[in-house]
Protein backbone atom coordinates (compact mmCIF):
# COMPACT_ATOMS: atom_id res chain seq x y z
CA UNK A 1 0.00 0.00 0.00
CA UNK A 2 1.31 3.13 -0.72
CA UNK A 3 0.16 6.89 -0.57
CA UNK A 4 -0.84 8.90 -3.35
CA UNK A 5 -0.88 12.51 -3.22
CA UNK A 6 -4.59 13.18 -2.83
CA UNK A 7 -4.52 10.76 0.66
CA UNK A 8 -5.70 8.06 -1.45
CA UNK A 9 -4.31 4.49 -0.33
CA UNK A 10 -2.72 2.96 -3.49
CA UNK A 11 -1.38 -0.27 -4.59
CA UNK A 12 0.12 -1.16 -7.38
CA UNK A 13 -1.54 -4.00 -9.76
CA UNK A 14 -0.26 -6.13 -12.38
CA UNK A 15 -2.41 -7.11 -15.42
CA UNK A 16 -1.80 -9.79 -18.17
CA UNK A 17 -2.98 -8.63 -21.27
CA UNK A 18 -3.91 -9.83 -24.81
CA UNK A 19 -4.70 -7.73 -28.01
CA UNK A 20 -4.81 -7.96 -31.59
CA UNK A 21 -2.75 -5.29 -32.81
CA UNK A 22 -4.17 -5.16 -36.62
CA UNK A 23 -5.42 -1.91 -35.42
CA UNK A 24 -3.42 -0.44 -33.10
CA UNK A 25 0.05 1.76 -33.80
CA UNK A 26 1.53 -0.32 -30.84
CA UNK A 27 1.39 -0.69 -27.13
CA UNK A 28 3.16 2.90 -26.30
CA UNK A 29 1.09 6.05 -26.24
CA UNK A 30 1.93 8.16 -29.18
CA UNK A 31 -0.02 10.62 -30.99
CA UNK A 32 0.74 9.28 -34.46
CA UNK A 33 -2.31 6.62 -33.83
CA UNK A 34 -4.44 4.69 -32.08
CA UNK A 35 -2.55 2.55 -29.11
CA UNK A 36 -3.49 -0.35 -26.93
CA UNK A 37 -2.24 2.34 -23.74
CA UNK A 38 -4.40 5.05 -24.75
CA UNK A 39 -7.54 2.45 -25.04
CA UNK A 40 -6.48 1.19 -21.30
CA UNK A 41 -5.82 4.07 -19.92
CA UNK A 42 -9.10 5.56 -20.99
CA UNK A 43 -11.16 3.16 -19.78
CA UNK A 44 -9.14 3.63 -16.48
CA UNK A 45 -9.82 6.85 -16.29
CA UNK A 46 -13.36 6.27 -16.90
CA UNK A 47 -13.32 3.80 -13.58
CA UNK A 48 -11.22 5.86 -11.57
CA UNK A 49 -12.27 9.05 -12.19
CA UNK A 50 -9.35 10.40 -12.88
CA UNK A 51 -6.26 9.90 -14.93
CA UNK A 52 -3.65 6.65 -14.46
CA UNK A 53 -1.12 6.17 -16.29
CA UNK A 54 0.11 2.71 -17.01
CA UNK A 55 3.48 0.88 -17.51
CA UNK A 56 3.62 -2.38 -19.81
CA UNK A 57 6.42 -4.22 -20.21
CA UNK A 58 7.56 -3.65 -23.85
CA UNK A 59 6.02 -1.64 -26.56
CA UNK A 60 5.30 -3.35 -28.74
CA UNK A 61 5.36 -2.03 -32.92
CA UNK A 62 2.48 -1.17 -35.45
CA UNK A 63 0.14 -4.56 -35.77
CA UNK A 64 2.19 -7.09 -33.70
CA UNK A 65 -0.12 -8.87 -30.83
CA UNK A 66 0.31 -9.49 -27.40
CA UNK A 67 -1.07 -12.69 -25.84
CA UNK A 68 0.11 -11.97 -22.21
CA UNK A 69 2.05 -8.52 -21.97
CA UNK A 70 2.26 -7.27 -18.29
CA UNK A 71 0.68 -3.76 -17.44
CA UNK A 72 1.43 -2.40 -14.35
CA UNK A 73 -0.64 0.45 -12.64
CA UNK A 74 -1.64 2.52 -9.03
CA UNK A 75 -5.15 1.96 -8.04
CA UNK A 76 -7.59 2.43 -5.45
CA UNK A 77 -8.94 -0.58 -4.40
CA UNK A 78 -11.50 0.85 -2.24
CA UNK A 79 -13.05 2.11 -5.48
CA UNK A 80 -13.10 -0.86 -6.60
CA UNK A 81 -11.76 -4.49 -6.09
CA UNK A 82 -9.53 -6.42 -8.00
CA UNK A 83 -11.67 -8.66 -9.81
CA UNK A 84 -14.24 -6.28 -10.19
CA UNK A 85 -11.90 -3.85 -12.08
CA UNK A 86 -11.30 -6.84 -14.36
CA UNK A 87 -14.66 -7.63 -14.88
CA UNK A 88 -15.02 -3.39 -15.33
CA UNK A 89 -12.34 -3.30 -17.82
CA UNK A 90 -13.51 -6.11 -19.88
CA UNK A 91 -17.01 -5.51 -20.05
CA UNK A 92 -15.81 -1.43 -21.45
CA UNK A 93 -12.68 -2.47 -23.55
CA UNK A 94 -12.87 -2.92 -27.14
CA UNK A 95 -13.19 -6.42 -27.93
CA UNK A 96 -9.44 -7.02 -29.42
CA UNK A 97 -7.77 -5.96 -26.40
CA UNK A 98 -8.60 -8.38 -22.61
CA UNK A 99 -7.43 -8.28 -19.00
CA UNK A 100 -6.31 -11.97 -18.63
CA UNK A 101 -5.87 -11.73 -15.34
CA UNK A 102 -5.44 -8.75 -12.62
CA UNK A 103 -3.98 -9.25 -8.99
CA UNK A 104 -2.01 -6.82 -6.60
CA UNK A 105 1.72 -6.98 -7.25
CA UNK A 106 4.80 -6.20 -4.26
CA UNK A 107 4.79 -1.98 -3.51
CA UNK A 108 6.86 -0.48 -6.33
CA UNK A 109 6.62 -3.06 -8.99
CA UNK A 110 7.17 -1.72 -12.03
CA UNK A 111 6.29 -4.00 -15.07
CA UNK A 112 9.22 -2.23 -17.46
CA UNK A 113 11.89 -1.96 -15.48
CA UNK A 114 11.36 -5.07 -13.14
CA UNK A 115 11.36 -7.56 -16.67
CA UNK A 116 13.77 -9.79 -16.96
CA UNK A 117 12.88 -11.71 -20.33
CA UNK A 118 10.46 -11.29 -23.11
CA UNK A 119 9.38 -14.10 -25.05
CA UNK A 120 7.97 -13.58 -28.54
CA UNK A 121 6.79 -15.59 -31.00
CA UNK A 122 6.73 -15.43 -34.56
CA UNK A 123 4.07 -17.66 -37.00
CA UNK A 124 4.98 -18.46 -40.46
CA UNK A 125 2.37 -20.24 -41.98
CA UNK A 126 4.01 -22.37 -44.58
CA UNK A 127 2.64 -24.52 -47.34
CA UNK A 128 0.92 -24.15 -51.23
CA UNK A 129 -2.12 -21.80 -50.35
CA UNK A 130 -2.70 -18.95 -47.79
CA UNK A 131 -5.56 -19.29 -45.31
CA UNK A 132 -8.87 -17.04 -44.98
CA UNK A 133 -8.46 -17.80 -40.81
CA UNK A 134 -5.07 -17.17 -40.64
CA UNK A 135 -4.45 -14.49 -42.65
CA UNK A 136 -4.37 -11.42 -39.62
CA UNK A 137 -2.04 -13.48 -37.66
CA UNK A 138 0.61 -15.03 -39.86
CA UNK A 139 2.94 -14.93 -42.44
CA UNK A 140 2.13 -16.73 -45.56
CA UNK A 141 5.36 -17.89 -47.19
CA UNK A 142 4.87 -20.08 -50.40
CA UNK A 143 7.57 -22.79 -51.13
CA UNK A 144 8.93 -25.80 -48.90
CA UNK A 145 11.56 -23.97 -46.00
CA UNK A 146 14.64 -25.85 -44.99
CA UNK A 147 13.24 -25.22 -41.27
CA UNK A 148 17.12 -27.45 -40.43
CA UNK A 149 19.28 -24.65 -41.88
CA UNK A 150 17.15 -22.07 -40.10
CA UNK A 151 17.11 -24.25 -36.94
CA UNK A 152 21.07 -23.83 -37.14
CA UNK A 153 21.11 -20.05 -38.56
CA UNK A 154 18.59 -19.51 -35.34
CA UNK A 155 21.40 -20.95 -32.35
CA UNK A 156 23.97 -18.50 -33.56
CA UNK A 157 21.51 -15.91 -32.04
CA UNK A 158 21.87 -16.70 -28.47
CA UNK A 159 24.44 -15.43 -26.14
CA UNK A 160 25.00 -11.92 -25.99
CA UNK A 161 25.69 -9.70 -29.10
CA UNK A 162 25.99 -6.52 -30.64
CA UNK A 163 22.56 -6.18 -32.85
CA UNK A 164 23.56 -3.37 -35.04
CA UNK A 165 22.70 -5.76 -38.30
CA UNK A 166 19.24 -6.06 -36.73
CA UNK A 167 17.55 -2.84 -35.50
CA UNK A 168 15.91 -0.17 -38.52
CA UNK A 169 15.93 2.64 -36.12
CA UNK A 170 20.00 4.03 -36.47
CA UNK A 171 19.06 6.16 -33.26
CA UNK A 172 20.06 3.44 -31.47
CA UNK A 173 23.57 3.81 -31.90
CA UNK A 174 23.58 6.54 -29.95
CA UNK A 175 23.11 4.26 -26.61
CA UNK A 176 24.21 0.48 -26.77
CA UNK A 177 23.06 -2.04 -28.92
CA UNK A 178 23.97 -4.82 -27.27
CA UNK A 179 21.54 -7.21 -26.17
CA UNK A 180 21.63 -10.86 -24.65
CA UNK A 181 19.19 -14.00 -26.41
CA UNK A 182 18.75 -16.92 -23.86
CA UNK A 183 16.63 -18.88 -26.76
CA UNK A 184 15.84 -19.05 -30.20
CA UNK A 185 13.83 -21.89 -31.82
CA UNK A 186 12.58 -23.02 -34.92
CA UNK A 187 10.03 -25.26 -34.83
CA UNK A 188 7.65 -26.95 -37.11
CA UNK A 189 3.98 -27.00 -36.04
CA UNK A 190 1.26 -28.62 -38.53
CA UNK A 191 1.56 -26.51 -41.70
CA UNK A 192 3.12 -23.87 -39.55
CA UNK A 193 7.21 -22.48 -39.08
CA UNK A 194 7.08 -20.71 -35.20
CA UNK A 195 10.06 -18.84 -34.41
CA UNK A 196 10.72 -18.36 -30.68
CA UNK A 197 12.92 -15.82 -29.61
CA UNK A 198 13.73 -14.95 -25.60
CA UNK A 199 15.79 -12.04 -24.70
CA UNK A 200 16.15 -9.42 -22.52
CA UNK A 201 15.86 -6.53 -24.35
CA UNK A 202 15.01 -5.58 -27.96
CA UNK A 203 16.29 -3.05 -30.41
CA UNK A 204 12.95 -1.85 -32.57
CA UNK A 205 11.84 -4.02 -35.46
CA UNK A 206 15.02 -6.53 -33.91
CA UNK A 207 12.89 -9.41 -33.68
CA UNK A 208 11.00 -9.18 -37.37
CA UNK A 209 14.97 -8.56 -38.59
CA UNK A 210 15.80 -11.24 -36.93
CA UNK A 211 12.86 -13.89 -38.47
CA UNK A 212 13.19 -11.50 -42.06
CA UNK A 213 17.18 -13.14 -42.22
CA UNK A 214 15.96 -16.61 -40.87
CA UNK A 215 13.57 -16.58 -43.40
CA UNK A 216 15.48 -16.19 -46.48
CA UNK A 217 18.08 -19.18 -44.33
CA UNK A 218 14.67 -21.51 -44.87
CA UNK A 219 14.75 -20.08 -48.63
CA UNK A 220 18.29 -21.11 -49.37
CA UNK A 221 18.80 -17.42 -50.14
CA UNK A 222 21.91 -17.00 -47.36
CA UNK A 223 23.78 -20.03 -45.44
CA UNK A 224 22.59 -21.16 -42.08
CA UNK A 225 26.30 -20.10 -40.68
CA UNK A 226 26.18 -16.63 -42.14
CA UNK A 227 24.33 -15.13 -38.83
CA UNK A 228 27.69 -14.81 -37.18
CA UNK A 229 29.11 -12.98 -39.90
CA UNK A 230 26.26 -10.50 -40.13
CA UNK A 231 26.58 -10.10 -36.06
CA UNK A 232 29.89 -9.25 -36.46
CA UNK A 233 28.95 -6.80 -39.70
CA UNK A 234 26.76 -4.53 -37.50
CA UNK A 235 25.63 -3.51 -40.84
CA UNK A 236 21.76 -3.75 -41.24
CA UNK A 237 21.87 -3.22 -45.04
CA UNK A 238 23.64 -6.97 -45.14
CA UNK A 239 20.70 -8.77 -43.06
CA UNK A 240 17.54 -9.95 -44.06
CA UNK A 241 14.28 -8.20 -44.73
CA UNK A 242 11.75 -7.59 -42.04
CA UNK A 243 9.08 -9.88 -41.02
CA UNK A 244 5.68 -8.69 -41.70
CA UNK A 245 4.25 -7.53 -37.93
CA UNK A 246 1.28 -9.58 -38.33
CA UNK A 247 2.97 -12.78 -37.23
CA UNK A 248 4.77 -11.15 -34.41
CA UNK A 249 3.59 -12.18 -30.50
CA UNK A 250 4.17 -10.85 -27.05
CA UNK A 251 4.01 -14.30 -25.49
CA UNK A 252 5.32 -14.06 -21.95
CA UNK A 253 7.12 -11.83 -19.59
CA UNK A 254 9.41 -12.89 -17.02
CA UNK A 255 10.30 -11.18 -13.64
CA UNK A 256 13.09 -12.07 -11.04
CA UNK A 257 10.71 -14.12 -8.33
CA UNK A 258 11.00 -10.90 -6.07
CA UNK A 259 9.43 -8.70 -8.52
CA UNK A 260 6.77 -11.17 -9.75
CA UNK A 261 5.36 -12.34 -6.52
CA UNK A 262 1.66 -11.53 -6.50
CA UNK A 263 -0.33 -10.47 -3.39
CA UNK A 264 -3.63 -12.82 -2.93
CA UNK B 1 -15.37 -33.56 -71.94
CA UNK B 2 -19.02 -31.95 -72.76
CA UNK B 3 -19.95 -29.87 -75.77
CA UNK B 4 -21.27 -26.80 -75.21
CA UNK B 5 -23.38 -24.58 -76.96
CA UNK B 6 -20.01 -22.30 -78.84
CA UNK B 7 -18.30 -25.37 -79.48
CA UNK B 8 -15.81 -25.62 -76.83
CA UNK B 9 -14.51 -28.34 -75.01
CA UNK B 10 -15.58 -28.04 -71.44
CA UNK B 11 -14.57 -29.81 -68.87
CA UNK B 12 -16.51 -30.48 -65.36
CA UNK B 13 -14.09 -28.88 -62.48
CA UNK B 14 -14.40 -29.62 -58.68
CA UNK B 15 -13.43 -26.80 -56.08
CA UNK B 16 -12.60 -26.88 -52.19
CA UNK B 17 -12.95 -23.98 -51.17
CA UNK B 18 -12.55 -22.25 -47.31
CA UNK B 19 -13.77 -18.47 -46.42
CA UNK B 20 -13.71 -16.46 -44.00
CA UNK B 21 -17.48 -15.43 -44.22
CA UNK B 22 -17.57 -12.04 -42.09
CA UNK B 23 -17.81 -10.03 -44.69
CA UNK B 24 -20.29 -12.03 -46.81
CA UNK B 25 -24.03 -12.33 -46.50
CA UNK B 26 -23.65 -16.14 -47.42
CA UNK B 27 -22.32 -18.40 -50.53
CA UNK B 28 -25.24 -17.66 -52.87
CA UNK B 29 -25.70 -15.03 -54.89
CA UNK B 30 -28.49 -12.61 -53.86
CA UNK B 31 -28.97 -9.22 -54.37
CA UNK B 32 -28.81 -7.93 -50.70
CA UNK B 33 -24.90 -7.47 -50.27
CA UNK B 34 -21.63 -9.59 -51.84
CA UNK B 35 -21.87 -13.11 -51.68
CA UNK B 36 -18.72 -15.40 -51.89
CA UNK B 37 -20.19 -16.93 -55.23
CA UNK B 38 -20.49 -13.40 -56.68
CA UNK B 39 -16.73 -13.21 -56.27
CA UNK B 40 -15.52 -16.31 -57.44
CA UNK B 41 -18.15 -15.88 -60.81
CA UNK B 42 -16.67 -12.43 -60.71
CA UNK B 43 -12.83 -13.85 -61.24
CA UNK B 44 -13.50 -16.69 -63.63
CA UNK B 45 -15.15 -14.65 -65.90
CA UNK B 46 -12.15 -12.30 -66.28
CA UNK B 47 -10.35 -15.85 -67.17
CA UNK B 48 -12.48 -16.88 -68.83
CA UNK B 49 -13.71 -13.98 -71.01
CA UNK B 50 -17.43 -14.73 -70.64
CA UNK B 51 -19.95 -15.69 -67.86
CA UNK B 52 -19.16 -19.04 -65.59
CA UNK B 53 -21.73 -20.32 -63.34
CA UNK B 54 -20.99 -22.15 -60.54
CA UNK B 55 -22.84 -24.76 -58.64
CA UNK B 56 -22.18 -24.79 -54.40
CA UNK B 57 -22.61 -28.15 -51.94
CA UNK B 58 -24.42 -26.28 -49.86
CA UNK B 59 -25.49 -21.98 -49.52
CA UNK B 60 -24.01 -20.67 -46.09
CA UNK B 61 -25.65 -17.80 -44.03
CA UNK B 62 -24.48 -14.20 -43.71
CA UNK B 63 -21.40 -14.45 -41.61
CA UNK B 64 -20.94 -18.36 -41.51
CA UNK B 65 -17.63 -19.71 -42.63
CA UNK B 66 -16.27 -22.60 -44.76
CA UNK B 67 -13.47 -24.72 -44.13
CA UNK B 68 -14.27 -27.02 -47.64
CA UNK B 69 -17.18 -26.19 -49.40
CA UNK B 70 -17.35 -27.96 -52.76
CA UNK B 71 -17.88 -25.74 -55.88
CA UNK B 72 -18.32 -26.81 -59.44
CA UNK B 73 -18.11 -24.79 -62.59
CA UNK B 74 -17.48 -26.36 -66.34
CA UNK B 75 -14.17 -24.66 -68.22
CA UNK B 76 -12.59 -24.82 -71.00
CA UNK B 77 -9.25 -26.39 -70.19
CA UNK B 78 -7.78 -25.22 -73.27
CA UNK B 79 -8.00 -22.05 -72.44
CA UNK B 80 -5.92 -22.43 -68.98
CA UNK B 81 -4.90 -25.77 -67.07
CA UNK B 82 -6.27 -26.70 -64.22
CA UNK B 83 -3.38 -26.19 -61.72
CA UNK B 84 -2.50 -22.62 -63.40
CA UNK B 85 -6.05 -22.05 -63.21
CA UNK B 86 -6.15 -22.70 -58.86
CA UNK B 87 -3.73 -20.37 -58.89
CA UNK B 88 -4.74 -17.45 -60.86
CA UNK B 89 -7.64 -18.14 -58.81
CA UNK B 90 -5.97 -17.82 -55.08
CA UNK B 91 -4.16 -14.49 -56.62
CA UNK B 92 -6.87 -12.64 -57.94
CA UNK B 93 -9.67 -13.73 -55.31
CA UNK B 94 -9.55 -11.77 -51.89
CA UNK B 95 -7.67 -12.79 -49.30
CA UNK B 96 -10.69 -14.28 -47.44
CA UNK B 97 -11.86 -16.19 -49.61
CA UNK B 98 -9.54 -19.42 -51.07
CA UNK B 99 -9.44 -22.29 -53.46
CA UNK B 100 -7.56 -25.45 -51.92
CA UNK B 101 -8.17 -27.70 -54.21
CA UNK B 102 -9.13 -27.87 -57.90
CA UNK B 103 -9.45 -31.20 -59.99
CA UNK B 104 -11.28 -32.52 -63.16
CA UNK B 105 -14.45 -34.45 -61.81
CA UNK B 106 -16.63 -36.79 -63.82
CA UNK B 107 -18.71 -35.22 -66.66
CA UNK B 108 -22.02 -34.58 -65.20
CA UNK B 109 -21.03 -33.57 -61.51
CA UNK B 110 -23.28 -31.79 -59.65
CA UNK B 111 -22.03 -30.00 -56.47
CA UNK B 112 -25.11 -29.70 -54.79
CA UNK B 113 -27.43 -32.35 -56.16
CA UNK B 114 -24.33 -35.23 -56.03
CA UNK B 115 -23.64 -34.24 -52.14
CA UNK B 116 -24.40 -36.86 -49.94
CA UNK B 117 -23.61 -35.69 -46.16
CA UNK B 118 -22.45 -32.05 -45.12
CA UNK B 119 -20.72 -31.75 -41.62
CA UNK B 120 -20.90 -28.47 -39.68
CA UNK B 121 -18.68 -27.37 -36.93
CA UNK B 122 -19.67 -24.71 -34.09
CA UNK B 123 -17.68 -23.72 -32.44
CA UNK B 124 -17.90 -22.47 -28.80
CA UNK B 125 -15.59 -20.68 -26.59
CA UNK B 126 -16.36 -21.31 -23.23
CA UNK B 127 -13.82 -20.09 -20.65
CA UNK B 128 -13.78 -16.67 -18.09
CA UNK B 129 -12.66 -14.25 -20.19
CA UNK B 130 -13.32 -13.35 -24.44
CA UNK B 131 -10.03 -14.10 -26.65
CA UNK B 132 -9.20 -10.96 -28.86
CA UNK B 133 -8.06 -13.79 -31.55
CA UNK B 134 -11.00 -15.77 -31.84
CA UNK B 135 -13.74 -13.23 -31.66
CA UNK B 136 -14.57 -13.38 -34.93
CA UNK B 137 -14.61 -17.21 -35.21
CA UNK B 138 -16.39 -18.47 -31.73
CA UNK B 139 -19.08 -17.74 -30.12
CA UNK B 140 -17.84 -16.73 -26.28
CA UNK B 141 -19.53 -18.14 -23.46
CA UNK B 142 -19.13 -17.53 -19.81
CA UNK B 143 -19.36 -19.35 -17.09
CA UNK B 144 -18.58 -23.72 -16.99
CA UNK B 145 -21.06 -25.70 -19.46
CA UNK B 146 -22.01 -28.93 -18.60
CA UNK B 147 -20.74 -31.21 -21.87
CA UNK B 148 -22.21 -34.39 -20.79
CA UNK B 149 -25.38 -32.90 -20.78
CA UNK B 150 -25.06 -31.38 -24.13
CA UNK B 151 -23.65 -34.75 -25.42
CA UNK B 152 -26.62 -36.79 -24.16
CA UNK B 153 -29.23 -33.83 -25.89
CA UNK B 154 -26.90 -34.24 -28.87
CA UNK B 155 -27.53 -37.81 -29.10
CA UNK B 156 -31.65 -37.01 -29.75
CA UNK B 157 -30.70 -35.19 -33.54
CA UNK B 158 -29.30 -38.43 -34.46
CA UNK B 159 -31.83 -40.40 -37.30
CA UNK B 160 -34.62 -38.79 -39.83
CA UNK B 161 -36.80 -36.22 -38.01
CA UNK B 162 -38.94 -33.51 -38.71
CA UNK B 163 -37.36 -30.17 -37.62
CA UNK B 164 -39.97 -27.47 -37.85
CA UNK B 165 -38.89 -26.83 -34.04
CA UNK B 166 -35.07 -26.06 -35.41
CA UNK B 167 -36.07 -24.04 -38.59
CA UNK B 168 -36.65 -20.37 -38.69
CA UNK B 169 -38.06 -19.44 -42.19
CA UNK B 170 -41.48 -20.69 -42.05
CA UNK B 171 -41.69 -20.73 -45.83
CA UNK B 172 -40.71 -24.18 -45.73
CA UNK B 173 -43.66 -25.49 -44.38
CA UNK B 174 -44.74 -25.81 -48.05
CA UNK B 175 -41.94 -28.46 -48.35
CA UNK B 176 -40.70 -31.58 -46.58
CA UNK B 177 -38.99 -30.68 -43.22
CA UNK B 178 -37.68 -34.27 -42.55
CA UNK B 179 -33.79 -34.31 -42.42
CA UNK B 180 -31.71 -36.85 -41.83
CA UNK B 181 -28.71 -36.60 -39.05
CA UNK B 182 -26.33 -39.14 -38.91
CA UNK B 183 -24.06 -37.90 -36.51
CA UNK B 184 -24.10 -35.28 -33.44
CA UNK B 185 -21.37 -35.01 -31.43
CA UNK B 186 -19.76 -32.49 -28.35
CA UNK B 187 -16.76 -32.29 -27.83
CA UNK B 188 -13.85 -30.63 -25.22
CA UNK B 189 -11.27 -29.26 -27.36
CA UNK B 190 -8.88 -26.96 -25.04
CA UNK B 191 -11.14 -23.97 -23.57
CA UNK B 192 -13.57 -24.86 -26.83
CA UNK B 193 -16.71 -26.70 -26.66
CA UNK B 194 -17.19 -27.81 -30.80
CA UNK B 195 -19.90 -29.02 -31.90
CA UNK B 196 -20.16 -31.52 -34.98
CA UNK B 197 -23.87 -32.16 -36.86
CA UNK B 198 -23.63 -34.41 -40.00
CA UNK B 199 -26.65 -34.55 -42.36
CA UNK B 200 -28.07 -35.47 -45.42
CA UNK B 201 -29.53 -31.25 -45.79
CA UNK B 202 -30.36 -28.56 -43.57
CA UNK B 203 -33.05 -26.40 -43.12
CA UNK B 204 -32.56 -22.26 -42.93
CA UNK B 205 -30.60 -21.60 -39.52
CA UNK B 206 -31.07 -25.15 -38.64
CA UNK B 207 -27.68 -25.96 -37.38
CA UNK B 208 -27.64 -22.88 -35.28
CA UNK B 209 -31.19 -23.60 -33.59
CA UNK B 210 -29.79 -27.30 -32.93
CA UNK B 211 -26.51 -25.56 -31.37
CA UNK B 212 -28.70 -22.26 -29.49
CA UNK B 213 -30.56 -25.47 -28.04
CA UNK B 214 -27.77 -27.57 -27.04
CA UNK B 215 -26.12 -24.34 -24.96
CA UNK B 216 -29.24 -23.71 -23.21
CA UNK B 217 -28.97 -27.83 -22.23
CA UNK B 218 -25.52 -26.66 -20.98
CA UNK B 219 -26.59 -23.81 -19.15
CA UNK B 220 -28.94 -25.93 -17.45
CA UNK B 221 -31.80 -23.87 -18.67
CA UNK B 222 -33.72 -27.02 -20.31
CA UNK B 223 -33.10 -30.80 -19.86
CA UNK B 224 -31.10 -33.22 -21.90
CA UNK B 225 -33.89 -34.83 -22.88
CA UNK B 226 -36.08 -31.88 -24.09
CA UNK B 227 -34.66 -32.14 -27.50
CA UNK B 228 -37.50 -35.41 -27.88
CA UNK B 229 -40.35 -33.21 -26.78
CA UNK B 230 -39.04 -30.29 -29.15
CA UNK B 231 -38.42 -32.32 -32.12
CA UNK B 232 -42.33 -33.64 -31.57
CA UNK B 233 -43.22 -30.39 -31.37
CA UNK B 234 -42.38 -28.63 -34.47
CA UNK B 235 -42.66 -25.25 -32.68
CA UNK B 236 -39.61 -22.85 -33.40
CA UNK B 237 -40.87 -20.77 -30.44
CA UNK B 238 -40.24 -23.93 -27.98
CA UNK B 239 -36.36 -24.50 -28.62
CA UNK B 240 -33.28 -22.05 -27.93
CA UNK B 241 -32.22 -19.29 -29.74
CA UNK B 242 -30.47 -19.10 -32.92
CA UNK B 243 -26.85 -19.39 -31.97
CA UNK B 244 -24.35 -16.31 -34.08
CA UNK B 245 -22.92 -17.36 -37.19
CA UNK B 246 -19.40 -16.51 -36.84
CA UNK B 247 -18.92 -20.01 -34.92
CA UNK B 248 -20.31 -21.86 -37.56
CA UNK B 249 -18.15 -23.58 -40.50
CA UNK B 250 -18.91 -25.52 -42.91
CA UNK B 251 -16.51 -28.44 -42.84
CA UNK B 252 -16.84 -30.96 -45.13
CA UNK B 253 -18.83 -32.22 -48.06
CA UNK B 254 -19.52 -35.73 -49.16
CA UNK B 255 -20.31 -37.49 -51.87
CA UNK B 256 -21.09 -40.97 -53.42
CA UNK B 257 -18.00 -42.55 -54.50
CA UNK B 258 -19.07 -42.84 -58.12
CA UNK B 259 -20.27 -39.06 -58.02
CA UNK B 260 -16.78 -37.43 -55.92
CA UNK B 261 -14.27 -39.47 -58.19
CA UNK B 262 -11.74 -36.68 -59.72
CA UNK B 263 -9.38 -37.30 -62.89
CA UNK B 264 -5.91 -36.49 -62.30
Amino acid sequence: MEKASGGIQETTLKATIAYDGGAYVGWQRQISGMTVQQRLEDVLKQLAGRIVTTHGASRTDQGVHALGLVVGWKWDLKRMPVEQLRRALNGLLPADIRVLKLARAKAGFNARFDAKWKLYRYRILNRDVADPFRRAGTWFIFGKMDVKAMRKAAACFVGKHHFGAFAVNPGYERTSMVREIRRCLVRSKGDEIQIEVEGNAFLYKMVRSMVGTLVEVGMGKRPADSIRTLLVSRDRRQAGKTAPPQGLYLVKVFYRRSAARVIP
